[in-house]
């Protein structure tokens, strides 16, 4: 034994996965779909390579402050080289990289996978989909607000009802100008802006009397553990607390309250106008606060984004793992960022865009039963006589002719058990049989596989009596029994 | 300058690539068309992930007979991670992994990104795109005629037309039969065999003469350099001549012949019947030797192949760099092999399948002028007054929603001229422009740029006289107009 060489282990390695089947054309028919809206919206696909040199990617991994944590990197020659982590990396690298060839403003989107050297758990894997779209180039907020009706379109596209989501939009600058009212300008006070910050990201979970908490003093959790808060008075507090309020106002009065809020603050109030003028885009294309709405709760991790930003929620209820209702949530975010371009260029480029969670939407169409992509298992043409392999081999030949996907049974025919059980596991509608008999006839069996387990589920025949499970037909009529066992 | 930074550089790493637009929409919609056929034929999609074990990969780099070179690999805590180099190895990890659960035989298919770790060069990348399908449990040689007909049917329906193509049959162990009864059986003998099968591959550009000299003692090429011969007798090479030039003979002829060179070989005379049950299995589909023919000048380069190998050629010519007519060659290879999945679980299972190169053919593909993909440009509504951004957003947004790809200008709407060198850029079709007066008036201007473009290049304007390249319509007929300038 000790001389034979150790098998190597046949696993995916950890944090990684494979798709099968349903699977892939699922996801390839949600995100056609989508592609078809960015297509209508005049964006272009642009498909970057996997690999990054780690110098272009820089320090922008998401939620992590240190750089080259959380790629997957080697050494080649004395550069390193690195798996793209999103897709945004990529676009600034492209953007400044091509800037004298591309069109500008440049509006892209792409789709694909991203890897993430993190600790995999259950259901974190460390590679998955991002689908993004972004408008490099423009200042306007005209991009954002298209990326935002786009964003809705694409919802409703894939199957999201109207009703079922909401798109919700915020501005950083209003977010700086009510940190300013409250006191918390300056470069010293970063750190109570950081909590002020999550605090507000809180707001649906800790309810108000918790975010208070932590804008003054701080607050205690069930546990007991000791969350320090932002320090601030009682009238600062309440200039936030009035903030997160607004969003229960909707439009005009939205804009009113925010503009009352951020007071004297030249960089509030160039927010709040931002946010009207979006909003009065978004109602000359007919996109209602049903739809998109001004929401100053929406705050997003990303420490990039400088003006407006973006959520889409769903708003329909799921049951979670515990078996309490509660709302979807959001699957897609984005807004508008300055800093990746430059660090290549040293000029400023104004771009706004938006990522959606594929992994996260296709589970909501999954929940809602709204996949799309084929997944019906092909007709199986069994195998009685191996000698006659050419027969079957013409039959399902003629089926495919036909459109009909097919296959001949390819694995040891001895066992014809074993290939209905093989067709029972492709979720085959019909199996075709020609036993010596039949042949000699000139006949063909169908056998109506659903229907068969339908019977088989089923306590009485009585439902199912007007329709056989299983025919004979002639040979010359194969294709035309199974278009109508198959009901085309 | 010193305590400033240095930028990083815009560029991909050595040997990546960046898809631009219709490049990515065009091999998309080749591979669609490839999926609609694998699909119908019965195979599933299987996506793995690009990230692998070095020890699940093994060494069966292709080409490359030296372990672990020739891959993207790095070190995570003790184990070694790599890039997948192609889709067959994650396929045989897969087939093992999963053995319990999957349908036998399986009948899959991937397309995806394979990265390779070698020097790059021009049209020489070091990521590229495969498109695999397989049969993994099958040992009938029905499973290998299958791809072949799959095979034709997909270059068929991406849009090579029958009689451009060919799809050439071949079977290791014929070959391996006549390298018997040449004498060269034998563990000793391995590096004859290889002189052997290098020779029968290279017949179309060095002629009988020059293979018959490297079955011999040598051939000298016109550089002077000397290639060692296999060393075989008169007699012995004749076996192998009169081999190579079977491929001239057709259908039955073919395999008479071949049975006769083979003589009293065990495993020859194998491979000649399996031969034999391809053609008659195709012939009763209805793929006669004008798609698919006995070739026994296939040889394939993979070692691992132990059965049928099969190759696609495009017939067509195109004209090389130096402007000489040549065939365009092979765009996709395969065959039989049965040790990856051993590795793994000590048990034989056999597999045969087919990759297409995805470059060479699209490459081919543009050739023919018969790439797909949308790749029209957007409708340009351009910005005459920024005040009134809303109403060109409200245009965009109706032309949208009747389908029409479209966008407004989101760039700085200054110097209109730049408007309409970005419409340029866009290739678009039509630009909608509207400044105060036609905004009092209630109207529209459309510019047809295509013909814009036409009148440009034209020396007389007589043809075009009837077709104004640009005119004026109310407000309300927008849609209708574009789309009659469009010609929907």
């Amino acid at each position: 034994m000790a001389d034979k060489p150790r098998r190597p282990r046949a696993e995916t390695p950890k944090g990684f996965r494979d798709y099968f089947g349903a699977e892939v054309t699922e996801r390839k028919a949600m995100l056609d779909r989508i592609a078809g809206v960015y297509h209508r919206y005049g964006f272009d696909p642009l498909e970057t390579s996997a690999v990054e040199t780690v110098e272009a990617l820089g320090k922008f991994l998401p939620d992590v402050d240190r750089p080259n944590e959380g790629v997957f990197a080697w050494e080649e020659e004395g550069d390193w080289l690195a798996l793209r982590y999103d897709l945004t990396a990529p676009l600034a690298r492209v953007a400044a990289q091509y800037r004298n060839d591309l069109p500008s403003p440049y509006r892209r989107y792409a789709m694909g996978p991203v890897w993430r050297n993190e600790k995999p758990g259950p259901g974190r894997f460390r590679q998955f989909y991002q689908c993004d779209a972004d408008t490099v180039g423009s200042a306007s907020v005209a991009a954002d607000a298209e990326i935002c009706a786009m964003l809705a379109d694409a919802l409703e596209e894939v199957g999201i009802p109207r009703g079922d989501y909401v798109v919700k939009v915020n501005n950083r600058k209003v977010l700086n100008g009510v940190m300013e009212v409250a006191g918390l300008a300056g470069d010293d006070k970063e750190a109570e802006r950081g909590i002020v910050l999550r605090a507000i990201d809180k707001i649906d979970r800790l309810g108000p009397e918790g975010v208070r908490a932590l804008l003054g003093e701080g607050r205690k959790d069930e546990s007991g553990d000791f969350t320090r808060g932002a320090g601030l008075g009682t009238e600062q507090a309440e200039v936030v607390m009035g903030f997160t309020s607004a969003k229960r106002d909707a439009g005009a009065a939205t804009v009113a309250r925010l503009r009352e809020l951020v007071g004297g603050s030249v960089i509030g109030a160039e927010g709040v106008s931002e946010l009207e003028a979006i909003a009065a885009l978004l109602d000359a294309q007919g996109y209602g606060p049903d739809r998109i709405m001004l929401d100053p709760g929406v705050v997003r991790g990303l420490g990039y984004y400088t003006g407006p930003v973006y959520e889409a929620e769903l708003t329909f209820q799921i049951t979670d793992e515990k078996g309490r209702p509660r709302n979807f949530g959001s699957v897609a975010g984005g807004g508008r960022y300055d800093g990746l371009v430059k660090r290549f260029t040293g000029q400023d480029v104004p771009a706004t865009g938006v990522s959606i969670g594929v992994d996260r939407l296709l589970a909501a169409l999954r929940a809602k039963g709204r996949v799309g992509g084929e997944t019906a298992g092909p007709v199986v043409v069994t195998v009685m006589d191996r000698d006659r392999m050419a027969d079957y081999m013409a039959m399902v030949g003629e089926l495919r002719q036909a459109g009909i996907r097919a296959e001949v049974y390819l694995g040891n025919p001895k066992n014809f058990g074993n290939q209905l059980k093989y067709a029972d596991k492709r979720q085959s509608p019909v199996a075709v049989i020609q036993g010596g008999d039949e042949a000699a006839k000139g006949t063909v069996i169908l056998k109506d596989l659903i229907l068969g387990a339908k019977i088989a589920e089923s306590a009485t025949l009585e439902e199912w009596k007007d329709r056989p499970a299983q025919v004979e037909v002639p040979r010359a009529d194969l294709v035309a029994a199974v278009r109508k066992m198959l009901g085309q």
